[in-house]
Protein backbone atom coordinates (compact mmCIF):
# COMPACT_ATOMS: atom_id res chain seq x y z
CA UNK A 1 0.00 0.00 0.00
CA UNK A 2 0.51 3.32 -0.84
CA UNK A 3 1.59 4.93 3.09
CA UNK A 4 3.53 7.64 1.66
CA UNK A 5 1.82 9.44 -0.92
CA UNK A 6 2.70 9.69 -4.62
CA UNK A 7 6.22 11.81 -5.12
CA UNK A 8 7.81 9.67 -2.39
CA UNK A 9 6.40 6.33 -3.81
CA UNK A 10 7.87 6.98 -7.03
CA UNK A 11 10.89 8.18 -5.38
CA UNK A 12 11.51 5.09 -3.65
CA UNK A 13 10.53 2.99 -6.50
CA UNK A 14 13.20 4.80 -8.64
CA UNK A 15 15.99 3.88 -5.76
CA UNK A 16 14.71 0.47 -5.69
CA UNK A 17 15.30 0.06 -9.51
CA UNK A 18 18.80 0.57 -8.81
CA UNK A 19 21.67 -2.59 -8.77
CA UNK A 20 22.39 -3.40 -4.53
CA UNK A 21 19.60 -0.85 -3.07
CA UNK A 22 16.78 -3.15 -1.49
CA UNK A 23 13.26 -2.12 -0.39
CA UNK A 24 14.35 -0.38 2.94
CA UNK A 25 17.61 1.25 1.82
CA UNK A 26 15.58 2.87 -1.07
CA UNK A 27 13.01 3.83 1.78
CA UNK A 28 15.88 5.15 4.17
CA UNK A 29 17.67 7.18 0.74
CA UNK A 30 14.77 8.50 -0.12
CA UNK A 31 13.66 9.99 3.38
CA UNK A 32 17.64 11.39 3.31
CA UNK A 33 17.04 13.21 -0.39
CA UNK A 34 13.59 14.48 0.85
CA UNK A 35 15.56 15.79 3.77
CA UNK A 36 18.76 17.43 2.14
CA UNK A 37 18.96 21.23 0.86
CA UNK A 38 17.13 22.08 -2.21
CA UNK A 39 20.71 22.80 -4.00
CA UNK A 40 22.08 19.06 -2.93
CA UNK A 41 19.16 17.67 -4.65
CA UNK A 42 18.98 19.80 -7.78
CA UNK A 43 23.16 18.90 -7.50
CA UNK A 44 22.34 15.30 -7.28
CA UNK A 45 19.66 14.92 -10.05
CA UNK A 46 21.94 17.16 -12.25
CA UNK A 47 24.94 15.23 -12.00
CA UNK A 48 22.39 12.02 -12.98
CA UNK A 49 21.27 13.90 -16.11
CA UNK A 50 24.65 15.52 -17.09
CA UNK A 51 25.98 12.22 -16.50
CA UNK A 52 23.65 10.63 -18.75
CA UNK A 53 23.81 13.30 -21.32
CA UNK A 54 27.20 14.43 -21.80
CA UNK A 55 28.91 10.59 -21.52
CA UNK A 56 29.41 8.82 -24.34
CA UNK A 57 32.24 5.83 -25.77
CA UNK A 58 35.48 7.86 -26.71
CA UNK A 59 35.72 7.02 -30.81
CA UNK A 60 39.40 5.66 -30.18
CA UNK A 61 39.12 3.38 -27.66
CA UNK A 62 35.67 3.30 -26.51
CA UNK A 63 36.20 4.27 -22.96
CA UNK A 64 33.45 6.02 -21.68
CA UNK A 65 34.40 10.14 -21.64
CA UNK A 66 32.87 13.36 -22.00
CA UNK A 67 35.73 14.09 -24.91
CA UNK A 68 36.31 13.14 -27.72
CA UNK A 69 38.85 11.35 -28.21
CA UNK A 70 39.23 10.54 -24.25
CA UNK A 71 41.90 12.19 -22.28
CA UNK A 72 44.01 9.01 -22.13
CA UNK A 73 44.04 8.59 -26.11
CA UNK A 74 44.49 12.37 -26.47
CA UNK A 75 47.77 12.28 -24.42
CA UNK A 76 50.55 12.12 -26.40
CA UNK A 77 52.67 10.95 -24.04
CA UNK A 78 51.23 7.76 -23.96
CA UNK A 79 52.56 4.88 -25.63
CA UNK A 80 49.94 4.30 -28.72
CA UNK A 81 51.47 1.26 -30.02
CA UNK A 82 50.38 -0.70 -26.95
CA UNK A 83 47.41 -1.46 -26.46
CA UNK A 84 45.22 -2.75 -23.28
CA UNK A 85 42.36 -4.58 -23.79
CA UNK A 86 40.15 -4.21 -20.60
CA UNK A 87 36.30 -5.39 -19.95
CA UNK A 88 35.54 -2.12 -18.23
CA UNK A 89 35.91 1.47 -17.27
CA UNK A 90 36.51 0.32 -13.93
CA UNK A 91 39.46 -1.73 -15.07
CA UNK A 92 40.93 0.56 -16.85
CA UNK A 93 40.94 2.88 -13.88
CA UNK A 94 42.51 0.19 -11.40
CA UNK A 95 45.45 -0.09 -13.87
CA UNK A 96 46.15 3.88 -14.29
CA UNK A 97 46.07 3.31 -10.38
CA UNK A 98 49.77 1.04 -10.87
CA UNK A 99 50.89 4.06 -12.45
CA UNK A 100 52.86 1.24 -14.52
CA UNK A 101 51.17 1.20 -17.92
CA UNK A 102 51.99 3.84 -20.03
CA UNK A 103 50.20 2.58 -23.32
CA UNK A 104 46.82 3.15 -24.50
CA UNK A 105 43.26 0.82 -23.70
CA UNK A 106 40.36 -0.70 -25.44
CA UNK A 107 37.08 -0.92 -23.52
CA UNK A 108 35.52 -3.58 -24.96
CA UNK A 109 32.04 -2.97 -22.17
CA UNK A 110 31.69 -6.93 -21.40
CA UNK A 111 33.07 -10.25 -22.27
CA UNK A 112 32.01 -12.99 -24.22
CA UNK A 113 29.06 -15.39 -22.50
CA UNK A 114 27.14 -17.85 -24.14
CA UNK A 115 25.55 -18.63 -20.89
CA UNK A 116 24.00 -14.95 -21.01
CA UNK A 117 23.79 -14.78 -24.88
CA UNK A 118 27.08 -11.88 -25.26
CA UNK A 119 28.36 -12.97 -28.22
CA UNK A 120 31.96 -11.55 -29.97
CA UNK A 121 29.44 -8.73 -31.98
CA UNK A 122 27.66 -7.67 -28.62
CA UNK A 123 31.19 -5.99 -27.36
CA UNK A 124 33.78 -3.64 -28.67
CA UNK A 125 35.67 -6.11 -30.77
CA UNK A 126 35.05 -4.95 -34.30
CA UNK A 127 36.78 -1.49 -32.79
CA UNK A 128 39.60 -3.19 -31.36
CA UNK A 129 40.02 -4.55 -34.49
CA UNK A 130 39.93 -1.41 -36.74
CA UNK A 131 42.56 -0.06 -34.60
CA UNK A 132 45.35 -2.53 -35.77
CA UNK A 133 47.80 -0.83 -38.00
CA UNK A 134 51.49 -1.12 -38.67
CA UNK A 135 52.01 1.42 -35.62
CA UNK A 136 50.27 -1.75 -33.30
CA UNK A 137 53.39 -2.95 -31.12
CA UNK A 138 51.44 -4.89 -28.76
CA UNK A 139 47.67 -6.00 -27.63
CA UNK A 140 47.52 -6.57 -23.71
CA UNK A 141 44.42 -8.81 -23.23
CA UNK A 142 43.69 -7.58 -19.40
CA UNK A 143 40.21 -9.25 -19.66
CA UNK A 144 38.93 -10.58 -16.17
CA UNK A 145 40.36 -13.83 -15.25
CA UNK A 146 37.28 -15.74 -15.06
CA UNK A 147 35.76 -18.28 -17.20
CA UNK A 148 34.44 -15.00 -19.64
CA UNK A 149 37.34 -13.04 -19.78
CA UNK A 150 39.96 -15.72 -20.26
CA UNK A 151 37.21 -16.76 -23.45
CA UNK A 152 37.11 -13.07 -24.78
CA UNK A 153 40.68 -13.22 -24.33
CA UNK A 154 41.16 -16.76 -26.62
CA UNK A 155 38.75 -15.35 -29.11
CA UNK A 156 40.33 -12.15 -29.56
CA UNK A 157 44.06 -13.66 -29.88
CA UNK A 158 42.80 -15.99 -32.67
CA UNK A 159 41.57 -12.81 -34.21
CA UNK A 160 44.08 -10.85 -34.23
CA UNK A 161 47.47 -13.02 -34.41
CA UNK A 162 46.96 -13.65 -37.97
CA UNK A 163 47.23 -9.60 -38.51
CA UNK A 164 50.54 -10.42 -37.35
CA UNK A 165 50.31 -8.61 -33.87
CA UNK A 166 51.65 -9.78 -31.31
CA UNK A 167 49.09 -10.57 -28.26
CA UNK A 168 50.22 -10.86 -24.65
CA UNK A 169 47.90 -11.64 -21.73
CA UNK A 170 48.47 -10.28 -18.40
CA UNK A 171 49.86 -13.39 -16.16
CA UNK A 172 47.86 -15.08 -13.74
CA UNK A 173 49.39 -12.88 -10.51
CA UNK A 174 45.73 -11.95 -10.98
CA UNK A 175 43.80 -14.05 -8.76
CA UNK A 176 41.60 -16.44 -10.65
CA UNK A 177 38.07 -16.25 -10.49
CA UNK A 178 38.32 -12.93 -9.39
CA UNK A 179 37.31 -9.28 -10.50
CA UNK A 180 39.98 -6.53 -11.95
CA UNK A 181 38.02 -3.88 -10.31
CA UNK A 182 38.80 -5.02 -6.47
CA UNK A 183 42.54 -6.57 -6.89
CA UNK A 184 45.31 -4.26 -5.33
CA UNK A 185 47.98 -2.37 -7.37
CA UNK A 186 50.89 -4.72 -6.42
CA UNK A 187 49.32 -7.99 -8.06
CA UNK A 188 48.07 -6.17 -10.78
CA UNK A 189 51.72 -4.80 -11.46
CA UNK A 190 53.28 -8.09 -10.97
CA UNK A 191 50.46 -9.63 -13.52
CA UNK A 192 51.38 -7.01 -16.18
CA UNK A 193 55.32 -7.77 -15.92
CA UNK A 194 54.43 -11.12 -15.96
CA UNK A 195 52.66 -11.06 -19.30
CA UNK A 196 53.06 -13.53 -21.69
CA UNK A 197 52.90 -14.02 -25.38
CA UNK A 198 49.15 -16.11 -26.71
CA UNK B 1 42.92 10.97 -9.57
CA UNK B 2 39.60 11.75 -12.23
CA UNK B 3 40.01 8.68 -14.24
CA UNK B 4 36.45 8.74 -15.53
CA UNK B 5 36.14 12.27 -16.53
CA UNK B 6 34.35 15.26 -15.07
CA UNK B 7 30.34 14.20 -15.47
CA UNK B 8 31.26 10.72 -13.92
CA UNK B 9 33.27 11.31 -11.42
CA UNK B 10 30.78 14.23 -9.78
CA UNK B 11 27.95 11.61 -10.52
CA UNK B 12 29.93 9.08 -8.18
CA UNK B 13 30.43 12.04 -5.34
CA UNK B 14 27.25 12.71 -5.19
CA UNK B 15 25.93 9.47 -4.81
CA UNK B 16 28.74 8.43 -2.65
CA UNK B 17 27.30 11.26 -0.33
CA UNK B 18 24.11 8.88 0.14
CA UNK B 19 24.11 7.60 3.65
CA UNK B 20 25.28 3.85 3.61
CA UNK B 21 26.74 4.09 -0.12
CA UNK B 22 30.18 3.95 -0.09
CA UNK B 23 32.93 4.48 -2.88
CA UNK B 24 32.92 1.24 -4.74
CA UNK B 25 29.21 1.37 -4.78
CA UNK B 26 28.67 4.73 -5.60
CA UNK B 27 30.94 3.73 -9.17
CA UNK B 28 28.58 0.77 -9.78
CA UNK B 29 25.76 2.62 -9.37
CA UNK B 30 27.08 5.89 -11.50
CA UNK B 31 27.84 2.96 -13.99
CA UNK B 32 24.47 1.71 -13.99
CA UNK B 33 22.96 5.07 -14.44
CA UNK B 34 25.15 5.98 -17.16
CA UNK B 35 24.18 2.09 -19.43
CA UNK B 36 20.74 2.94 -18.44
CA UNK B 37 18.06 4.21 -21.08
CA UNK B 38 18.09 7.82 -21.30
CA UNK B 39 14.18 7.92 -20.39
CA UNK B 40 14.70 5.76 -17.06
CA UNK B 41 17.36 8.53 -16.06
CA UNK B 42 14.83 11.02 -16.38
CA UNK B 43 12.44 9.25 -14.58
CA UNK B 44 15.00 8.80 -11.90
CA UNK B 45 16.29 12.34 -11.96
CA UNK B 46 12.58 13.57 -12.13
CA UNK B 47 11.35 11.40 -9.04
CA UNK B 48 14.28 13.03 -7.14
CA UNK B 49 13.23 16.80 -7.82
CA UNK B 50 9.69 16.27 -7.79
CA UNK B 51 9.89 14.53 -4.08
CA UNK B 52 12.27 17.12 -3.04
CA UNK B 53 9.65 20.40 -4.38
CA UNK B 54 6.46 18.62 -3.52
CA UNK B 55 7.22 17.01 -0.50
CA UNK B 56 5.78 18.95 2.54
CA UNK B 57 4.91 18.75 5.77
CA UNK B 58 1.17 17.96 6.71
CA UNK B 59 -0.33 20.90 8.57
CA UNK B 60 -2.16 19.01 10.63
CA UNK B 61 -0.20 15.85 11.65
CA UNK B 62 3.37 16.92 10.08
CA UNK B 63 3.45 13.74 7.97
CA UNK B 64 5.29 14.09 4.97
CA UNK B 65 2.60 14.21 1.95
CA UNK B 66 2.46 15.72 -1.14
CA UNK B 67 -1.67 16.74 -0.28
CA UNK B 68 -2.52 19.01 2.85
CA UNK B 69 -3.70 17.55 4.88
CA UNK B 70 -2.49 14.52 4.25
CA UNK B 71 -4.71 11.15 3.20
CA UNK B 72 -5.01 9.93 7.06
CA UNK B 73 -5.52 13.75 8.45
CA UNK B 74 -8.19 14.07 5.60
CA UNK B 75 -9.80 10.85 6.00
CA UNK B 76 -13.11 11.23 7.70
CA UNK B 77 -13.07 7.43 9.19
CA UNK B 78 -10.28 7.68 10.92
CA UNK B 79 -10.75 8.11 14.96
CA UNK B 80 -9.70 12.11 14.89
CA UNK B 81 -9.54 11.82 18.66
CA UNK B 82 -6.63 9.01 19.15
CA UNK B 83 -3.01 10.72 18.06
CA UNK B 84 -0.65 8.18 17.73
CA UNK B 85 2.37 10.24 18.05
CA UNK B 86 6.04 8.26 16.27
CA UNK B 87 9.56 9.63 15.39
CA UNK B 88 9.23 9.34 11.98
CA UNK B 89 7.13 8.74 8.64
CA UNK B 90 8.61 5.49 8.52
CA UNK B 91 6.93 4.46 11.67
CA UNK B 92 3.61 5.29 11.06
CA UNK B 93 3.87 3.13 7.91
CA UNK B 94 5.46 0.51 9.91
CA UNK B 95 2.01 0.55 12.20
CA UNK B 96 -0.44 1.32 8.94
CA UNK B 97 0.62 -2.04 7.77
CA UNK B 98 -0.57 -3.72 11.01
CA UNK B 99 -4.00 -2.63 10.14
CA UNK B 100 -4.65 -2.21 14.04
CA UNK B 101 -4.49 1.24 14.49
CA UNK B 102 -7.66 3.50 13.15
CA UNK B 103 -6.59 6.79 15.05
CA UNK B 104 -4.80 9.39 12.90
CA UNK B 105 -0.91 9.98 13.74
CA UNK B 106 1.67 13.32 14.91
CA UNK B 107 5.05 12.75 13.70
CA UNK B 108 8.00 14.20 15.90
CA UNK B 109 10.87 13.64 12.79
CA UNK B 110 13.04 12.69 15.61
CA UNK B 111 13.30 12.49 19.38
CA UNK B 112 14.77 14.73 21.92
CA UNK B 113 18.89 13.85 21.99
CA UNK B 114 20.97 15.55 24.18
CA UNK B 115 23.77 13.70 22.89
CA UNK B 116 23.56 14.83 19.17
CA UNK B 117 21.92 18.63 20.10
CA UNK B 118 18.39 17.64 19.87
CA UNK B 119 16.27 19.37 22.03
CA UNK B 120 12.38 19.82 22.22
CA UNK B 121 12.33 22.73 20.35
CA UNK B 122 13.96 20.54 17.26
CA UNK B 123 11.40 18.10 16.55
CA UNK B 124 7.63 18.95 16.36
CA UNK B 125 6.45 18.78 19.66
CA UNK B 126 4.92 22.50 20.02
CA UNK B 127 2.66 21.73 16.65
CA UNK B 128 1.56 18.51 19.14
CA UNK B 129 0.29 20.61 21.98
CA UNK B 130 -1.53 22.91 19.43
CA UNK B 131 -3.81 19.78 18.56
CA UNK B 132 -4.42 18.90 21.71
CA UNK B 133 -8.38 20.32 22.62
CA UNK B 134 -11.90 18.68 23.61
CA UNK B 135 -12.12 16.11 20.95
CA UNK B 136 -8.58 14.58 21.78
CA UNK B 137 -9.74 11.11 23.73
CA UNK B 138 -6.01 9.85 24.12
CA UNK B 139 -2.23 10.35 23.02
CA UNK B 140 0.09 7.41 22.47
CA UNK B 141 3.84 7.62 22.33
CA UNK B 142 4.97 5.31 19.87
CA UNK B 143 8.63 7.09 20.15
CA UNK B 144 11.49 4.10 19.16
CA UNK B 145 11.62 1.86 22.46
CA UNK B 146 15.29 3.37 23.17
CA UNK B 147 17.47 5.96 25.36
CA UNK B 148 15.90 9.04 22.95
CA UNK B 149 12.47 7.71 22.39
CA UNK B 150 11.66 7.12 26.18
CA UNK B 151 13.04 10.05 27.00
CA UNK B 152 11.14 11.88 24.28
CA UNK B 153 8.09 9.90 25.77
CA UNK B 154 8.44 11.13 29.23
CA UNK B 155 8.84 14.77 28.16
CA UNK B 156 5.38 14.67 25.90
CA UNK B 157 3.76 12.76 29.17
CA UNK B 158 4.77 15.23 31.86
CA UNK B 159 3.88 18.33 29.30
CA UNK B 160 0.19 17.03 28.00
CA UNK B 161 -0.76 15.14 31.43
CA UNK B 162 -1.42 18.69 33.10
CA UNK B 163 -3.63 19.60 30.05
CA UNK B 164 -5.93 17.02 30.96
CA UNK B 165 -5.28 14.45 28.23
CA UNK B 166 -4.90 10.82 28.64
CA UNK B 167 -1.47 10.10 27.15
CA UNK B 168 -0.17 6.40 27.18
CA UNK B 169 2.59 4.72 26.09
CA UNK B 170 3.00 1.14 23.53
CA UNK B 171 3.98 -1.75 25.33
CA UNK B 172 7.25 -2.79 26.13
CA UNK B 173 6.34 -5.61 23.67
CA UNK B 174 8.83 -3.88 20.92
CA UNK B 175 12.25 -5.13 21.96
CA UNK B 176 14.15 -2.54 23.86
CA UNK B 177 17.49 -1.11 22.29
CA UNK B 178 15.47 -1.39 18.46
CA UNK B 179 14.16 0.58 16.28
CA UNK B 180 10.16 0.55 15.03
CA UNK B 181 10.81 0.86 11.24
CA UNK B 182 12.25 -3.15 11.47
CA UNK B 183 9.82 -4.90 14.29
CA UNK B 184 7.40 -7.08 12.82
CA UNK B 185 3.82 -6.35 12.68
CA UNK B 186 2.17 -9.38 15.23
CA UNK B 187 5.03 -7.24 17.66
CA UNK B 188 3.68 -4.27 16.81
CA UNK B 189 0.08 -4.78 17.38
CA UNK B 190 0.49 -6.61 20.75
CA UNK B 191 2.77 -3.53 22.06
CA UNK B 192 -0.50 -1.34 20.69
CA UNK B 193 -2.66 -3.36 22.55
CA UNK B 194 -0.85 -3.55 25.78
CA UNK B 195 0.05 0.11 25.99
CA UNK B 196 -0.34 1.48 29.52
CA UNK B 197 -1.18 4.83 30.83
CA UNK B 198 1.43 7.72 32.19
Amino acid sequence: MNYYGNPITRLIEQLAGLPGIGGKSAQRLAFHIIHMPEEKVAALAGAILEAKQQVHYCSVCCNLTDEDPCPVCANPNRDHGTIMVVEDPRDMAAYERTREFHGVYHVLHGAISPMTGVGPNDIRIAELVKRMDENVKEVILATNPNVEGEATAMYISRLLKPMGVKVTRIANGVPVGGDLEYVDEVTLSRALEGRREL
